[in-house]
């Protein structure tokens, strides 16, 4: 079999690699995006799933825009109009989106470090990715500037919270820009937002996207709030995007199950939803504070790091030597973290010099132990 | 926003429309192709709803293979050890192959009338669909081996058993001049088989892709014999292309989630599942010996058609007049039925004097009805 070029040029993601070794015995794994699995709400559905065979229309095959009730549930919490199509988790979306919208050659910004998910989506049907540096306030507004101004980028892709890897928050000065600069340059700007609802520190600042709405398209992750087990997420933008999307899905899967979408619906609208949250936020702000206490008392100023205030990563800089290297090393050592290099689209230049550490999956009482063992690597 | 040229290419389908009308008040819709609500066995899975919040680890994040005991389940009922991926149904299947061996240009030889979700999915990719004609016994073979000759072309996709529209099953002998030809030419078969359990006469055929494992992919749905609201499917083939396969669809949607999968692996493994086969077959078959037993005494020598041996459908041909026409007339008197030029490829030659008659999904009491309604219209 021949196979086609740019699914052929698709690496095997290093992340996924290394969550297979994350899994071996004995190691302790910072090295994943995972949410607490002690803190997944299955309580708020168990009814849902334990009344579900007594609904077989569920079981059925439903419509490719999505199921009736939980599009009336995001629409009462939008802001704007724009029409939803749910998608399986925002994954789907991403895909969605580079299908729609991109051929091959064409240009996509997007701040690196980056989502590796999103760069795979794109470089799926060709098109090639503008690495855009990121400051803690967000990106680099002059070199996006210049980026727009050559006249041929078709989408900028965001993720103004908590973003992953750095965890860091776009400040709303930096939203107010760059809206300004996708409406006067006439790009379309990509939202996604998995990690927005897990603020647990400082404020929240409005959707980016919402600044601009009729340039935009908004990403919806259920898998950080919810489960995302499930895959379920969803896509909010402007009409005609929106119906393209649903066609091409429709193409792909006919439509995202229905059971599924149900158990979030009943999730989002359980009164004891917002309680859950709560719980979620102070779960992930302890894990937080436990992991960044054991590294600035383990490893002193062996590194430097930003503190965050949501999202599920702290991104560490080692103050000597190269990331990539350290992560090796501490695999050898039972400890599972992802070197900043991982993070950088094929072929451009990488800074390897950080390290990616997730605090919500891994079981707080380890944390001493993993940094103990992360110090014995760098 | 400037879309994608395939994508933008997709057409409305002619039946996602009539599927539309179809629900209106009033209206007998013979048009989709949907299994018997009343037939789809939620009893065998209840329990396993039910108990689904007690198993938290279903709700996190799974691999994109697919969950380990439904895989391993696949394997048990495989003749051949070519590994399986889970997919969103075989229309995802569909997909991922159409972008895992297609290029704009490759071609695809595909029998007309065709399931219109198959050549969606390959025309996404800019690919050509070359039309094979078919015969009762399966397609023409002298056509296939030309096209075979000419030494372009990718894939061939096949609907042996019970084909959607026409409710054709290729003979054995048709199965292996097929299989014979993929080898000698090195033609990857795609073998789509939604209708294949669902025989509820006659004697079950070998699947053509055992008769050449090496060259073939295999797709396997549970939305004709379980639940299409669940959107699982899976597909086997060669190692290399299951692995590639797998990359895309991780770029795609990360995996196919968990608790629906969960789902379906209780199904299969139920003591009562081959009971359910059986009733449903028996359902299905009362339904088309109503349909077509109407379908002679009401329009007698105005139409001509094919038994059938078991599926979802009855294709019948007028002996004068236009489809097209004739189905437009029908809406009017209220009955949904779908013309036979809406099953072929954009821009080729169509046929237009057939119908295709769902039996599947209508209440058998409505038979006499839906005929006498389309009698009019004729």
């Amino acid at each position: 079999m021949k196979f086609a070029r740019y699914a052929e040029s698709l690496d095997v993601s290093y992340i996924r690699e290394i969550l297979c070794t994350a899994g071996q015995p004995g190691m302790i794994s910072m090295a994943g995006g995972l949410p607490a699995s002690s803190l997944l709400p299955v309580e708020l559905v168990r009814a849902t799933c334990e009344s579900m065979a007594d609904n077989p229309s569920l079981f059925q095959y439903g419509n490719s825009q999505g199921y009736g009730p939980l599009i009336e549930t995001l629409n009462q919490q939008s802001i704007t109009d724009k029409p939803w199509l749910i998608c399986n988790g925002s994954q789907q979306a991403l895909d969605l989106i580079a299908r729609a919208l991109l051929e091959p050659g064409d240009k996509v910004v997007a701040e690196v470090p980056a989502y590796l998910g999103a760069l795979q989506a794109f470089q799926l049907t060709g098109a090639l990715v503008c690495p855009l540096a990121s400051h803690t306030t967000g990106p680099d507004l002059d070199q996006l500037e210049s980026y727009f101004k050559a006249g041929d980028i078709k989408l900028f892709y965001s993720v103004p919270d908590f973003h992953n890897p750095t965890g860091r928050v776009w400040s709303m000065e930096t939203r107010i820009a760059v809206a300004n600069l996708c409406r006067h340059y006439g790009v379309t700007l990509v939202e996604d937002a998995p990690y927005r609802e897990l603020r647990f520190a400082g404020e929240q600042l409005g959707l980016l996207s919402d600044l601009c709405p009729e340039h935009s398209i908004s990403l919806k992750s259920f898998s950080k709030i919810g489960f995302p087990g499930l895959r379920v997420g969803a896509m909010s933008g402007p009409a005609e995007f929106i119906s393209l999307a649903e066609r091409i899905k429709q193409a792909t899967d006919l439509h995202t199950g229905i059971p599924q979408q149900a158990i979030i619906h009943a999730l989002l609208n359980h009164p004891a939803f917002p309680e859950h949250l709560t719980r979620l936020r102070r779960g992930y702000q302890d894990r937080y504070q436990h992991l960044s206490a054991e590294l600035t008392r383990q490893l002193g100023d062996r590194i430097t790091f930003d503190t965050v205030e949501g999202g599920m990563f702290i991104w560490i800089t080692l103050t000597e030597g190269n990331s990539s290297d350290a992560a090796a090393r501490a695999l050898q050592h039972k400890v599972a973290v992802v070197p900043g290099a991982a993070f950088y689209p094929a072929g451009s230049a990488k800074e390897d010099h950080s390290l990616r550490l997730n605090f919500s999956n891994t079981d707080p009482e380890l944390f001493p132990e993993a940094v103990a063992r992360l110090a014995k690597a760098l």
